[in-house]
């Protein structure tokens, strides 16, 4: 039936030979108005400038700018001064949050030889802005307790949960131990928190060259890859919890708020926590013995890895300076004209870890020549039908301070208001990378269309969609041919969307070019100027497509007569997400019937080698069938009324009649994704359809309540969660049917 | 049906209480035959000696022993007179064979810096006999062409032809230059041939501690792995055209033999070869530039991999001494009672690169066992009713040179007594593994059953079988447990089984214990008594199973009142090779349409990184559909005749008729399976069945005239070689149903 509609319309402007058939039409505008609309856009296109882009990479990037620093605020005041500058009403939101820097750190071996770890970055010759060391954050872990402990050393590979199930199965404990993972396969946050429930008492990260260093490319300042002595700073705050300030769960860090003692936040990680080099690494990795590494555990280190407990035995403290400090978050807004009460909300935040000319910087000088080019078009006359915010947030590296608590400040106005969030941080070269409310697909595809690519003479839709051809196992090729629309990506957490999208409800979209080129310079010194246009996108070609790309975005969500959600896609999704959660519970129960069938066959025992430790899985309960009805019906639902909503739009004369209530009603659609008691144990997190995992960090849960259930085998509450999305798909099918039959009113 | 007639003889078993209720019966025996084996295996298994292999280990690795040595002399001497001490009827039938060893070896490295690589293995303190350097072989390839050559260096990963057409997308050409490529994933002796075959003047292989150094496990002496500068040694003729003595294809090596030149043996290697080690290959690896490898060519150095060519230049040099040396292959043998005229032989290899614990002595130890256990026997009034041959080989390691060359001496006896060749080389703890002809698969798992694994409370069999189990993809565990038999894997080459085999049609098998330890002494000076007795089977106790194992199986194939072959496993698993040849041509042909679909719809355009080279593949012809009915056919006449063998064989009246002419038919089945004018292009493999692989070298291909003119997309070969296997195994039905029918009568 889409196929159809998009045909019919199709026709309808070729026959007719209205503007249409010259331009393409426009998801969401009338004839008249797409013609004006892309009339706009092209001047809009014109305007991001690479030079500019340069020019404001180095201005940004010059010095050390994470919270509470000198130029972190002097780079907020220069971004609201370039705003004004343009012409556009902006000023900057102030919050007060925890934010720890470190007072002592130490990581030594003091068995079976000493060791003192540098945990210092040296500069680099030719390099002009690694040498500023008294700007810098040395290199820890963000909220990581304060602690001071000596206890033998275990590895523990990456240190998720299926490593521990791994060391359970050789026998290891980490009981009383440090331990120390390589960096990968999770968010950093992940570590310390799956190491303080299997009762270790500290927790080492280290960057394994496997991941970003040698083993992958020339290292810095020869090649883009992570030095010796290069080490990923980073947050290890409980964020899959809450984001944001940790004592200002839910409500804006403002000077007003309450505040939990820093012993109540439940956030602050159980066990001192410290990230290290290789070059740091490998003299504690090399002292271990026991059991050698399993295979999929072993690294680039030129050593054997073992798992220990020991002989190493290590002394780790960490100890923090607790101090509040102030967020500077710059705020410009463009009001709408017809529908000033929906806002279209575009971020990317301005703090780094240390100079970050990737990570923000890369992308948030997208988003300044973004809005230099709205400025310019508002001169010549525009205004756009919505009202468009620029927010360059503070704090994200933290743990999405500056994001999360203006949005928890503004959380009833966004509720009432807020249409999308877009969200970028960090630009590259090649394919486009597109993540979002999946209601926003079909919007996403049509733009992506109209994109060009700068390196080849394609849209960026289309380069994309090959790339996902050439890169799909064999068997999901002809899926990717046969589907109209390229997927979006689900949004699990790591930037400034988490809270519009996860809290409040708010449709979002994170967007970013990339790919082509990589590195491992990611939250150390190296990320600057000089690392940047040596080694990613040197003639910044992808930071005015990332420009063009999340401006027309934003001109076409603000300006647009219909606001152009689609829920045939979305529908389609939550179908799969489906699919997979009964796929889920389906292998799960195989593998305990497997493993049960195994231990009775004697398979463990026939199996183990004598001379070695293989302690064998135990007996399982056999998994009860789970009654996936209550999300199959809610399925059946959605169907009938996103097809009723596509015939509706397409039957729907745009221009005519004023749609601003409908406009109202669809911008809330999201919001019936949420329920205001969250997900289990976290409810902070709204969202039932999307979630960053409790156990991935980043990674996302679609359908969380439900999926982690099943992966924790918690049948029970599986089932319950089963119920509890199904009333909501539900509930967002009436919402749909509802919007469906009043345009056709 | 087969499973009914085997349940029908286990029943009359039962109500009878016959001797077989007490003992299952036995393949091939009648009950009273197979009390008497019973009792006589019994005393065999007592003889074996823990003690007796290690003394024996002691003494014939005690020096380096290979081709042309005077420690290889001495052993073969020592060996003979073990036998003769013994009472067995015992002689050296000697051959003389070329065999180069190395005057001039060099690798340097002259540009961009200059290096010597050692080309030395270090002795290690406390290990007694790897300071024996007077005796020792240098590191290097024997049947490498001489050769003087400077040239930029190429790293070309293991060196195989998917390698190199990787290296033809990233538009680099080896032509002119010296490949560097990895020991692993094919035998040494495919690298040098398929790098001359793309025009490389040189080639050096080493070992990257990724497949058997640090990455595995601790280094020798700390460990069981390779050491920084252990080397593997070994042959690289082009044993895939033909094995054994290069000068004298086909025929015995004896004294009156017509040779080649050697400009005219078409196995000395094209370009000439050195194996370093990881300790040389470093420098010369990092020193490489151009594109950093694909992820898949890193190994476990501590440097970005490249594939250069250049800025590396390298001088590389090998020259040998063309000399013939004297092999000394010990024969012993047991004369047949009732059916002298039918062969077991069986066999292993006393030589070795250096000394030779693992491989080849903790193998022939326990062949020596056999032959004083079975001695034993015949002392004590057993005589076999068929000869039983005792083969200790010379020559294995530079090609297969004493077995080839005995048994092209001895070619029309065998063909006309040998029924089955049984192969060892190199034993270690853990699982049984058994490979060999599928007529023989019901035998093997039959005897599995009847040895006790020695670490384990579990027949060989069950612990194998649940292994398998415990190891299979989830999609294969079911098929390994509705099967009553475990199945045998197919023999591709690497030792001495290749002339009985491949050239012969002697039905073949080869065993052997492993799979716990691992290690990387391979074909290096640390490949010694002190090595084996502290990282392998260090009490011997595998070595004792090993020898119980395989004189178990000579003693039943040797008193069998019918020879034990089955046809039913044997038609099964042709089956799945067919089966698999389907699947090939229609995977090789999606594979085309795909990737000139891909070129089409412009993914390569799309995709190339315009920083990186990127050569797109090119249009090919889709390949024609293939005529498989000959194969399935000749399948189905297959089945039926190995259904009727089975019936015939369940209602035979054993012990009641001779069987001497049937047997002798039987013994001759095989030989079915060869046809006189071999494989296209290598005529000395007369196999249609098994054959090493062209570019694989020691990996089996199965029907192997269709498999490789599939791979090769040489479709009208593959239409003719189809034709050609029908006709063999449409012949080898015929032939089944012969004997079938005789049987009955």
């Amino acid at each position: 039936m889409k196929n159809f509609a998009r045909l019919f319309v199709c026709c309808i402007g070729w026959l007719s030979a209205s503007p249409a058939a010259d331009a393409p039409s426009l998801q969401g505008f009338s004839s008249d108005s797409a013609t004006s609309e892309r009339a706009w856009e092209a001047k809009f296109k014109a305007v991001p400038s690479a030079d500019r882009l340069r020019e404001y990479m180095q201005r940004l990037s010059a010095r050390p700018h994470h919270v509470g620093s000198p130029y972190d605020k002097d780079n907020a005041e220069w971004i609201l001064a370039k705003f004004k500058e343009w012409g556009l009403d902006a000023q900057i939101e102030n919050f007060d949050v925890l934010f720890p820097t470190p007072r002592e750190r130490a990581v030594e071996m003091i068995e079976p030889t000493r060791f003192v770890a540098r945990l210092e970055e040296p500069p680099v010759a030719g390099d002009p802005t690694s040498n500023q060391k008294q700007e810098q954050l040395p290199t820890y872990n963000a909220y990581s307790v304060d602690g001071d402990v000596t206890a033998p050393l275990v590895y523990v590979n990456y240190g998720i949960p299926a490593d521990y199930e791994k060391l359970d199965r050789l026998g290891i404990s980490v009981k009383g131990a440090i331990v120390i993972a390589r960096y990968g396969a999770s968010w950093r946050g992940i570590k310390p928190k799956v190491a303080a429930e299997h009762g270790a008492v500290g927790c080492i990260i280290y960057s394994d060259p496997h991941e970003d260093g040698y083993f992958q490319g020339d290292v810095f300042p020869q090649g883009a890859w992570r030095p010796l002595y290069g080490a990923q700073r980073g947050s290890v705050m409980d964020m899959p919890l809450y984001p944001g300030d940790p004592l200002t769960p839910g409500v804006g860090a403002t000077e007003g708020a309450t505040r939990l003692a820093i012993n109540e936040a439940k956030t602050i990680t159980k066990i001192p926590v410290l990230p290290i080099s290789y070059g740091d690494a490998q003299p504690l990795l090399a002292a271990l013995r026991g059991v050698v590494a399993p295979g999929d555990w072993r690294g680039a280190l030129p050593i054997t890895y073992h798992t220990g407990p020991g002989p190493a035995k290590v002394h780790l403290k960490v100890a923090s300076n607790w101090d509040t400090k102030r967020l500077y978050d710059v705020i410009a807004r463009i009001p709408g004209k017809e529908e000033s009460n929906l806002w279209i909300v575009r971020g990317n935040h301005h703090d780094a870890w240390v100079n970050g000319a990737e990570d923000p910087v890369s992308a948030a000088i997208a988003e300044m020549e973004e809005a230099r080019g709205l400025a310019e078009l508002v001169k010549q006359g525009w205004q756009p039908k919505r009202t468009i915010i620029y927010c360059v947030w503070d704090g994200e590296e933290e743990g999405l301070l500056g994001s999360t608590e203006w949005a928890e400040a503004h959380a009833d106005e966004l509720r009432q208001h807020a249409a999308v969030y877009i969200n970028t941080d960090g630009n590259g070269r090649g394919f486009l990378q597109m993540s979002g409310s999946h209601s926003l697909e079909k919007f996403m595809n049509g733009l992506a269309k109209d994109i060009q690519d700068p390196e080849k003479d394609y849209p960026a839709w289309k380069r994309l969609r090959l790339e996902r051809i050439a890169n799909a196992p064999a068997e999901d090729r002809g899926k990717i041919r046969d589907r109209a629309d390229l997927r979006l990506g689900a949004l699990g957490s790591g930037s400034d969307y988490t809270v519009f999208l996860d809290h409040l409800g708010i449709a979002s979209l994170d967007l970013g070019y990339g790919g082509e080129d990589g590195g491992g310079i990611y939250h150390s010194i190296y990320d600057d100027f000089y690392w940047y246009t040596h080694y990613a996108d040197t003639d910044f070609r992808y930071g005015r497509a990332l420009a063009q790309t999340v401006g027309l975005a934003v001109m076409r969500l603000a300006d647009a007569d219909l606001l152009p959600y689609d829920f045939a896609d979305f529908t389609d999704t939550i179908q799969q997400y489906v699919d997979e959660l009964e796929k889920l519970w389906k292998t799960k129960s195989d593998e305990i019937k497997e493993s049960n069938r195994e231990i009775e066959e004697g398979v463990y025992v026939a199996t183990a080698d004598p001379k070695k430790t293989m302690v064998p899985p135990k007996i399982e309960e056999v998994p009860p069938f789970l009654n996936f009805s209550p999300l199959r019906n809610a399925l059946e639902k959605l169907q009938r009324s996103s097809e009723h909503y596509g015939k509706a739009v397409a039957t729907l004369n745009l221009g005519q009649k004023p749609l601003d209530a409908l406009n109202l009603k669809l911008a809330q659609a999201e919001r019936g994704l949420t329920l205001p008691d969250g997900l289990p144990g976290r409810p902070w997190f709204r969202h039932q359809i999307y979630a960053p995992g409790m156990y991935t960090g980043y990674g996302v849960k679609t359908i969380p309540g439900v999926r982690e259930a099943i992966e924790q085998k918690n049948w029970k509450q599986a089932d319950e969660q089963i119920v509890r999305a199904g009333q909501v798909l539900e509930k967002e099918a009436a919402v749909i049917e509802e919007i469906a039959g009043e345009m056709e009113r």
